[in-house]
């Protein structure tokens, strides 16, 4: 951020009174430009013993798998996000049920609020942001070309707990460690 | 917002190519500014049988009863940020233990996350942003005199919870409804 998106002044970068962090200052009008993590929403869409899978036709990770999940847009709901993100994503029609896992990925700013989900029906298809949607068994998973960490940790619960026959609600942070590689520490904060 | 924060430039609002929501759009740079909800994090500070409440210094809601929370900041998960507003505005310390409730509140493009936590002392008192601090029994709470419905609706489910001797984690939705008064359309997601 270089300018106010209020007045257009140039801000600058400073702890305005009794805050203990700097923020966007605009120079002119003196409003405070706050910036704050997003929330992406998705879900995990069930059709008997398989889920939906998404390949993705955009960067990052083109080309790799995951959950259909985006963004949180103003004014809907986190459920509202997660069935409106499988609608874009995968063509497909989900009744959003249980919330299932929030991550924190702090190095992105961002968290992550997954549910559990049941497909209406097997009408799906790659939306434009997908090259491809299809149902996968457990055993069929590619788990070695899933897009994202926080992808891959949420369907490894969901596989341990479908094995012990009950669903609970799952927190955790995930961190991108320093250095080249794509290596992640994943903390479980202890469930119930 | 009325100019780029980017450029300086004007911003026109307008529905980008492939997108299906008006955006603030930069007529010099292109940027498309996105504008999404805000994550507000806290807690439920819990010892022996008594929970912490302060009392707002600060529009909107002063000299009401609320539970410490606020916006999630940047590069902080959001246990972090339970634990940070606890401190800021109770100037308690608190162990942060589970996840209890996410409400949507889609009106004022927020969702809250809160935990459940437990003083580590009773070393507390009013922050900047608190005129006093205290503990309450169940029956003492001032439930005619809380701030926010969604702290009404948290405090609502921890005495039922307690009752129970179970604590789940709770998901619902808040809506302000239209017209003068101050009513709310409160919807819980079935829960575990
Ligand atoms: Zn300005
Ligand atoms: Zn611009």
């Amino acid at each position: 951020m270089k300018y106010c998106s209020l007045c257009g002044a140039p801000v600058e970068q400073r702890v305005p009174d009794g805050d203990n962090l700097p923020r966007h200052v605009c120079g002119q009008c003196g409003t405070i430009h706050y910036t704050n993590p997003k929330v992406v929403v998705g879900c995990i869409p069930r059709w008997e013993d398989r889920i939906l899978l998404c390949r993705r036709a955009i960067e990052p990770r083109l080309g790799l798998w995951t959950l259909p999940a985006g963004f949180l847009e103003n004014e809907e709901t986190t459920i509202e996000g997660a069935m409106r993100e499988t609608l874009e994503e995968a063509s497909a029609r989900v009744e959003v049920k249980d919330l299932y896992t929030l991550f924190n990925l702090p190095h992105v700013n961002q968290i992550y609020v997954m549910f559990l989900g049941d497909l209406l029906d097997l009408d799906y298809g790659p939306g434009p942001e997908s090259l491809e949607v299809d149902l996968y068994r457990e055993e069929e998973i590619p788990w070695d070309r899933i897009a994202f960490p926080v992808v891959e940790q949420t369907l490894r619960l969901f596989y341990e707990d479908r094995r012990r026959g009950s669903f609970g609600v799952h927190t955790g942070d995930i961190r991108r460690l320093p250095g080249e590689g794509r290596v992640y520490d994943i903390r479980m904060l202890k469930g119930r």
